[in-house]
């Protein structure tokens, strides 16, 4: 893959992308491309909206408050996004953010916070999550667009786990080593990586956890991991093992 | 290993760790103690220097501009570190911290700025990078502190390269696909992982990359990463593959 510029602009758009499409854009997206980013009317960028590929649009038109895009050419068809889950109990804010956008880049296509006895955060702004997903998208150049679910209780998650889904969760009790044989041993088929609190599970949880009938119980190694970093190590290692970095 | 409270209170001194040891604090962690942490006399933390050991401590005395450590008892012995050299084109301001406190997290005993030609940081605060890795280190329950070496410029590390050490480039334009495999087909002995600009490397700096006795040309799979992601991403693999995690 040619190396990706990160200084492009690219935004995602709520409309459908086609040959000839002509649309307007809503306050936020004109004050961004009006404000912060200066452009003008005759400059193009990428656009995407999770569906319809890549396309590079031209500002055709720039009001104050609302700009309009036409259309060039689509410059990449939609890919496909990984089967891939990617579950967490919620951090505070900044982290939070932080942890979303990492899952983006990594290629979880579905965020889902999960409620554990530890978990020291107790609301969660899906509206926040759904903004972060977005901009990890825009900056990485990644054209599906992850889906962010409403939290859940572990033993409600569990209660109706998919009987073909293998749940890896990570835990800091595990015995140190093998986390790659672990991994290459799991049964085939979609995967869900799950990150508990810094707190760890408590004993029930764990025990809980190993009734899942497809279950891989992850060691991240000897030293302690923050749950942010803990989070793109194991789906690092997941896709190099099980996933797209094959 | 047991669930590591990210709560208590970990120090790292400057002073050496015996039993009975007494000694004073500096201005800096005095007032993070007192003013920050409301610490009192007669409180108790956790300290370490990089070569004792953890040690359990006592506020023998708090001065408004002087705190008095008397050690109680060791904690944990010194652990050896990993021989892994990190290696990076530098970011700025917090992305940088954020890299090197993630590189410490999962266990680079080296941390080594290195300049290429796409690298967009000329000026590096090397003060800052230690702080930003004793920091790590206090939060993680990390007892051997990285080694923070000035940047040097990419021909000149290569041009002294040690002979036996393995050196791991992430390439963004390698062709997707077998980054476990490849690790694992690495040579045996020590390694160091090096993560580009965001720009990538130039052609003319791949294929003296690609001269280094024993180098392994890592692609991190189809997406696009942000620097501080793939050195999380790439030193999850090296520690798995080859590292203490296995």
């Amino acid at each position: 893959m040619a190396a990706y510029d990160f200084s492009s602009v690219r935004l995602f758009v709520d409309a459908a992308l086609a040959p000839g499409a002509e649309f307007p854009l809503g306050l936020e997206p004109t004050n961004y491309l009006a404000n912060v980013l200066r452009l003008r009317a005759g400059d193009e960028l990428l656009v995407f909206n999770g569906r319809d590929g890549e396309w590079r649009a031209r500002i055709s038109d720039l009001k104050k408050r609302a700009a309009t895009l036409e259309l060039v050419e689509q410059t990449r068809p939609q890919t496909a996004p990984c089967d891939l889950w990617y579950l967490f109990a919620p951090l505070k804010h900044a982290r939070l953010d932080y942890m979303v956008q990492k899952a983006v880049e990594m290629g979880a296509a579905v965020l889902q916070p999960v409620m554990t006895r530890r978990t020291q955060v107790s609301r969660i702004n899906l509206d926040r999550m759904r903004a972060n997903a977005i901009e990890a998208a825009e900056q990485c150049g990644i054209l599906d667009l992850a889906e962010v679910r409403a939290e859940v209780g572990l033993e409600a998650l569990l209660a109706t786990w998919p009987a073909g889904r293998t749940l890896v969760f990570c835990d800091e009790d595990a015995a140190a080593g093998g986390a790659a044989a672990a991994l290459g041993a799991a049964a085939e088929g979609p995967l869900a990586v799950l990150i508990g609190p810094e707190g760890g599970f408590d004993p029930a949880e764990r025990a809980r956890l190993m009734t899942v009938p497809k279950v891989v119980r992850l060691s991240l190694g000897p030293r302690i991991l923050r749950a942010d970093t803990a989070a793109v190590a194991a789906l690092a290692l997941v896709q190099a093992v099980r996933g797209d970095w094959r």
